[in-house]
């Protein structure tokens, strides 16, 4: 294999290809990234066997083949070559794989590219088409609410749902729920759910330009689904397991409905849960009284802390305590300046919305305090 | 005690004063900042035992006293206060530490402040003032070279050199040596030397301006050396011990004299390491033969690199190995865009220089390798 490439190219593809990478590879094949240079490009792989992520970049090839070298050092020597131009050359017999850009000279060891487990691309399955902004916006306002309980594999994943013409996302860790949903261009007869790792979503993430929004292709088996775009082919393993009826846990109706200014809230809910923060619980109380909120913490081993920020209530006034890292984690995905708490009591389910996303919904289960 | 005073003092001097707090303190009262406000400042101290540090900042004080508390919350709290107005309330009776600014109010658990082993100012010993400017150029060109290995204590701090009107800082951990020289207004007659921890050269080189030089004043005794400036007062436990004689590590003279362009032998230098970082030496070749310097290195688990760069070389031509940080580590200060290494053969230290300071000098022990 000889071809020439654009170092930004190499890099960027590389360090993409790199995350796919495991981190603790049960075979030393699986340290290694893939190369395939072919016609005019060059293909690279990578994969962990949850994830997969395949690319391509323009290339001038002199002779087509492949090669498997260790993905941390070829990411490491490609970012620091001193030219935009590079060569690549391996020579299958000597197992060399030498790298040339400007008046440097790199040698890789390599390890034999036949046993390396390339990516199976998905060709059958449910398929649709997605805009990579609508994509990026279900998974933001969700894969935060994940479980990283490995022992319940089901909630370490967020639930892709699509029914119509909608797509949903759901994420929970039992204590939170985060439901979010965008619209299709197609509609589907039959609903299908599937339960995709959360890396695989934050990969996607970042693998989507957020600047110009573009079409993803989406292909679902029962065991795996893939995510295409005009540069990457990112493919995932599925979660095997039964997600519960998230439906059952949005309450249907509440007594009490605030509104509050969102960066207001946050500020103080971050500094009240500054105290709160090597808790147990870490837990901050509010008080829904007279148009404010009164937020406070209580730790015996740090201190106290208590703020007031001004706050339109509709209904009964209520005491309630949260989680503050749970509160913190939704407020930081709203748009909106201002955003809708709405409450029943002190030991049910309340729901949090975002004026300027009317799909989502965020539900958080309070903390029971001592009286 | 009670206080007001602006937000940004208080972060700035709790941010600086938090470095000296013990990471991990032998006693409660080692976890905790002492503050204590009298007519129109709050002074702040904070201490492990071997730095100790001591600031103003202005204050209106309506109630003298002094107090202690958490280190690390405070420094939490201070930071994320809503205003830039800030109030300190304490009652040593209820032991109650109260910050309020804006809407928040902050309780934090106090210390006695009887118990709080403040900073004892040195009052005696021999007595000088150098410029920041003098102190860091000093700092930044040595400490880097200093050991880590706690099991030989000199080697883990900097030789401060008093002799005529010079002031000498000198590292080294045995492999390699910095030796770097100032000036000072005053002179003295009897030569001088004390060992300071790294550590407090590190802290005196964040606390000091670098765009306003400063006068520094420096007053050492055997055991403590304080450094003082308009806003700071720092004070260093010395290390005990001998420090060997750095003069006799320097060559007489040598053989070959080689001058290369300071960022392109950095640059290659980076890369070829990056090959050898995971071997036992990190030991990068150099041949310095027919105008220019071929730097390469083998690492039987990863690969090869090998890369040349153009060098002016009077004398004999020469091959010689270094450790690959220890070269790096070095590049990294050279003002110059050139700079000179001096070599006698490849078993001999060498020593490297920097045109842009001529009291600079940095002798560096090569590597044996296999033929």
């Amino acid at each position: 294999m000889k071809f020439s490439c654009l170092k930004s190219d190499l890099v960027q593809a590389i360090q993409i290809a790199g995350r796919s990478v495991a981190n603790k590879p049960q075979t030393p094949i699986m340290s290694g990234i893939y190369m395939h240079a072919t016609e005019n490009f060059l293909e690279i792989q990578a994969t962990d066997y949850e994830i997969g992520v395949l690319l391509h970049i323009p290339a001038e090839v002199e002779k087509p083949g492949d090669a498997v070298v260790s993905g941390r050092y070829l990411q490491e020597v490609v970012r620091t070559l001193p030219e935009e131009n590079v060569t690549v050359d391996y020579d299958r017999e000597t197992k060399i794989f030498k790298i040339d850009s400007g008046r440097s000279n790199f040698t890789l060891l390599s390890m034999n590219a036949v046993d390396y487990p390339q990516i199976h691309q998905i060709s059958e399955g449910k398929t649709f088409k997605v805009s990579s902004a609508v994509l990026k916006d279900l998974i933001r306002r969700t894969t935060f609410a994940c479980s990283t309980d490995e022992t319940r594999p089901v909630f370490t994943g967020a639930l892709l749902e699509l029914e119509g013409n909608a797509v949903r996302m759901v994420a929970t860790n039992v204590h939170r729920l985060a439901i979010n949903e965008g619209k299709l261009e197609e509609s589907f007869d039959r609903k299908d759910t599937y339960i995709v790792p959360k890396r695989v979503l934050e990969e996607l993430q970042h693998i989507t330009s957020s600047e110009i929004p573009e079409a993803v292709t989406v292909r679902c088996t029962r065991s795996e689904m893939s995510f295409e775009t005009e540069k990457v082919y990112l493919t995932s393993r599925l979660i095997e397991g039964q997600f519960p009826d998230y439906r059952r846990a949005i309450p249907p109706e509440f007594s009490t409905r605030v509104t509050l200014k969102t960066a207001d809230f946050l500020a103080a809910v971050s500094r009240v849960g500054l105290i709160a923060r090597s808790s147990e619980y870490n837990t901050v109380k509010l008080i829904f009284n007279m148009g404010e909120v009164h937020i406070s913490s209580d730790n015996p081993i740090v201190g106290k802390a208590e703020e007031t920020v001004p706050a339109v209530i509709d209904g009964e006034d209520i005491k309630i305590a949260f989680n503050a890292s749970y509160l913190l984690d939704v407020l930081k995905i709203v748009n909106g300046e201002e955003f809708v708490l709405s409450l029943n009591d002190s030991l049910k389910p309340a729901a949090l919305r975002d004026p300027e996303k009317e799909d989502f919904v965020y539900i958080l289960t309070p903390v029971r305090t001592k009286p």
